[in-house]
């Protein structure tokens, strides 16, 4: 039995295993700390592939590494899964919901971000959104059952309903996961159903914005727009959802408080909005720092909150600004993986210089642009390079898309296995991961069933 | 939109979709008949694999068919999603959960069996079975939790009792639960826990009778015991468990009622014994008919039941006897795959026959022989042959049974995936599928946590 190791050497705490977290610990790899790895699940999520889990296109291995097989050959760190509740600014230690306390002479805060219903919490069970495993595959759920039910319903009228599928949000998320609905219920499930037609179903996207996709240029917002409504996606602009319940949604269109309708609906999705782990709120009342509309807490050039550099804050929970070498006015980092680890691998390397006691130096983010996939062979990149930006859209771009993914992938064997899933499913536009739970372990708040009080007869 | 078929045809209801029922299907496919097909499940499930699903080896879509994916090309099948509440045998319909009523000419039962705790089903929340996806999930998780736990914990008591694992039943399920417990301990996890050594675990196999694989040859359980002593796991024969709570298991061992002793534990797997479905009891009570001690419904030779020629009931459900062509005594026929296909087959050609008219003809099991994994590199295989029975075991049985297993796999997707999971796992004796939901979600009553009173320093 190894002991627990010694505690002499300096101790950093990362909280959070996502893309920011993971390339902090590996930064460190060959520093005589000793690191604790603090994650409430066991793996490591390639969240911009999730979309593909709820989708049914991948299952949920393909896409999670366990985390201490990740650094199995790195013995510096030690993970443990648990979910923390407090952080001590004061006594340098962290609180997990088991009791367990850990004390800390460096910590990393990489804890991320959830789903957002601005304030409207009551959204959630009708509309939810995707963040983890768990929420893939209840998003997952929905959706095949809701054409399982569709194909058990006599009335046209709750027939129509079950094939109406909301998305909210017209951000990466959005677009993903209305592009690929559209394509399920064209191709995938085409030929399957006896009394229903799955392509009769509407995919309806509302973005309340001017623009789906705005953080790329406006040419590419008009590029995706026309692909998503080539494959068949309803794409409305200028639509605020209003009131979400288990029945329909309320949109208000226009860009004046005008017209209000609503969409009779059994299935929706909310790619919305996104605030950051209650550990931001958390640690700005200990320490009299303010938190950002979102819940970001706003950081030092160097990522450690003020006053306390030994706190380091990346990632989704961080407003960080990205410094340029040669000056300028800091520019946002936008919440994407490149800059979540980008931001793991600074803050890693100014823990190593103060320990050093060294001068720590101010983020810098490198951007290397954009890329939104949409759909089949539908998708927009806007890439930056020395040479200058490259924007392109269509087949071209659904290829950089994929390769790009399938790069970065975590791990060998499932970037193997994910290029056949897709090879497989782009040839027979099947999609293999269509599992859904036993019906008795559904929760009924999950999904209101249609019961109806006489009995039909089929 | 395709109206729902019109019911001049002879209506044939089909409950479950496991081998059995889908065999009954396919057999049907040039039949002028409707079928109907319902499932619990939206999948079929490729159950000799499941155990690869609870310990980590396969993701759940790679041993999951959509059902209505499988009868795309079928179009007398109609696919329906529900759980069967009542077989009314006079009326001839059938009643859904959703309230749904479907009426029927001619009904196949084929609804299988769950697990039997001999009346105490106080030991289910502690020592889960293996029949669903939903179970393979749920040890999967309390299986990996485990060794998370026993990281996390400074007493070594407690640390020893989360390192303890028990597989109740040395029946096949058990066999290879165990063989697989031990490999994971041994192998996969090795060098990646920081405070414990996963290699100490103790992989308990209890078996209430003389020898594992009762099923098989005397010389085969020998064989199998043998080579799970070698894999590591701790073969207990004559130990009958008298009670089961959330942190011991308590074993009655020898032949006499003699001596009781404890093992502290925090997961345990149930393989122990099956019980059919309620539907069972539910036609027996009807029809004034019995069934047997595991809930079996006596079948007649042409497995229809006694006075209700339009209803059979096949596969788990049914106690069947195989009738030799040449006449002699109707054996057993058991509780295995080929068995259920193979009455499915039956049961389907008795229906036509029925419905042209014609003598049904008596059920007639054709023996293959029996195998069973144990582990990396060990198997068990009794082979029946024209030429002869053939018996071997170690090495090359464990390559038979991978390829008879790969073989049978439904979708040609699922088993190149499953072939490339295993080739991959086999090398680098790693498993990818260790993913187990947000800590969040865990039902405290499934894993009771220990939560120290004291917060621990770590």
């Amino acid at each position: 039995m190894t002991p627990a190791p010694a505690h002499n050497k300096p101790r950093i705490v990362i909280i959070g295993c996502g893309f920011g977290g993971l390339e902090a610990a590996r930064t460190l790899r060959r520093a005589d700390v000793d690191i604790t790895l603090i994650d409430r699940t066991n793996h490591h999520l390639f969240q911009p592939l999730l979309y593909q889990v709820a989708t049914a296109g991948l299952s949920a291995p393909a896409i999670a590494a366990p985390v201490r097989h990740l650094f199995r050959d790195q013995p510096n760190v030690t993970t443990l899964l648990g979910e923390v509740s407090t952080v001590d600014a004061a006594a340098r230690q962290v609180t997990l919901a088991d009791g367990l306390v850990l004390g800390y002479d460096h910590l990393i805060v990489a804890a991320g971000a959830t789903h957002s219903y601005f304030g409207r919490d009551e959204w959630e069970q009708h509309a939810p959104g995707l963040k983890t495993l768990d929420d893939a595959f209840e998003i997952r759920r929905r959706l095949l059952l809701a054409f399982e039910e569709a194909e058990k319903q006599d009335d046209p009228v709750l027939r129509a309903a079950w094939l109406n599928f909301v998305v909210i949000g017209g951000g990466p998320t959005g677009v993903e996961m209305a592009g690929t609905m559209a394509e399920i219920a064209r191709h995938t499930l085409s030929g399957e159903f006896r009394r229903i037609d799955p392509a009769t179903a509407r995919i309806i996207l509302l973005e309340g914005g001017p623009r789906v996709l705005q953080a790329m240029p406006q040419s590419l917002s008009e590029r995706a727009t026309e692909q998503l409504r080539k494959l068949g996606v309803d794409v409305r602009l200028d639509a605020r959802v209003t009131s979400i319940d288990g029945t329909r949604v309320q949109v208000q269109s226009g860009s004046s408080a005008g017209q209000t309708y609503d969409i009779e609906t059994r299935c929706v999705v909310w790619a919305a909005g996104v605030a950051a782990s209650p550990l931001g709120k958390q640690l700005a009342a200990q320490l009299g720092l303010e938190t950002d509309r979102a819940g970001r807490l706003a950081v030092l050039p160097d990522l450690s909150l003020p006053g306390r550099p030994e706190i380091s804050v990346i990632g989704d929970l961080a407003a960080a600004k990205s410094h340029e070498p040669g000056g300028g006015e800091p520019r946002s980092v936008p919440g994407v993986s490149p800059g979540a680890k980008q931001m793991g691998r600074c803050a890693a390397a100014n823990i190593l210089r103060r320990i050093q006691g060294n001068q720590t130096v101010a983020f810098h983010y490198k951007d290397y642009g954009n890329l939104a996939t949409i759909g089949r062979n539908a998708a927009v990149v806007d890439l930056v390079s020395p040479l200058g930006n490259f924007r392109f859209s269509g087949y071209p771009a659904w290829l950089f898309w994929l390769f790009a993914h399938i790069y970065f992938l975590i791990g060998f064997r499932n970037r193997i296995v994910v290029l056949i899933d897709w090879a497989s499913a782009y040839w027979s536009k099947q999609r293999y991961a269509r599992v859904i739970a036993d019906l008795s372990d559904q929760a009924p708040a999950h999904q209101p069933p249609h019961r109806p009080t006489q009995p039909t007869q089929l």
